[in-house]
């Protein structure tokens, strides 16, 4: 699995151009996500792919190559921090709402919205402990699923100046 | 602002067409995520772009058209959850991360690093809420930034069955 963190300026078509790059090599991404940075020209994307090294590194060159495209940054093994955000709506009645909500304490999920049938559940955290999550809160029926993909930001420097 | 949510096959190519219908009206697409689902060969993709009722109405008829789109919702004006997840790197030496850890306490946001000269805090919210956050800690000097884009789900429905 690979991790790719890039820069991007804010124009209309870069994200068709990059997620074409990756599709036309064959590539699936897992996930991504696309977030403001606090220059509003500029966003921040996370790509997570799995493929083999040498074609993501043709991949990363092209990335590099693209107009708009200002820094692409390889976190896949370099010590970074990767999370992800969920929202989960599950069936719920009656006495299943107290072991749902047990369930949310231990993984530190948040209830944020509670309906006549429905508990909907935030969880932030790696992209297994969501899944492990998920596969907890399954038997009481998942109605509905929402999940951010992973962001991921490199770990500071531990000693020495910041880099 | 629309927020529009979408179920789509994991083939290749998908995001690639749907980011160009987009960049094709000269929309560009303000945040966008895309995770997994509970079923492996479908994802969810979160879309948030600004624009004209009309234009977003066309694009959401040709989102229905593609191939491997297999349901669009408009959560614009429906009762919905919209959540992201930020980290959000801060420069941070001696009394500063004192400082920086009240206004983490104040905003429930966690530190989930620190460095010699750093520390990376997770903040989950609103989207207005993590802008407020990132002002608060802007005077600190925000180093780098990863944020995941809107999440967003339908709220369970209160009375009745859910539908």
């Amino acid at each position: 699995m690979h991790v790719i963190s890039m820069l991007v300026e804010n124009h209309q078509g870069v994200l068709a151009r990059i997620a074409g790059l990756f599709s036309g090599r064959g590539y699936n991404l897992e996930s991504i996500t696309v977030g403001a940075t606090i220059d509003p020209t500029v966003s921040r994307l996370t790509l997570v792919c799995g493929g083999d090294d040498p074609v993501v590194e043709q991949i990363k060159k092209q990335l590099n190559r693209l107009i708009d495209v200002i820094k692409v940054l390889d976190l896949t093994d370099s010590p970074s921090l990767r999370r992800e955000l969920a929202l989960i709506k599950v069936s719920a009645k009656g006495r299943q709402r107290g072991e749902i909500f047990q369930v949310a304490e231990v993984f530190k999920a948040q209830v944020m919205d509670m309906g006549s049938d429905t508990m909907t559940l935030e969880i932030a955290g790696t992209p297994d402990k969501i899944d492990d999550f998920i596969s907890l809160v399954l038997p009481f029926g998942v109605v509905e699923t929402a999940r951010s993909g992973v962001v991921a930001i490199e770990r500071g420097k531990k000693n020495g100046k910041q880099g």
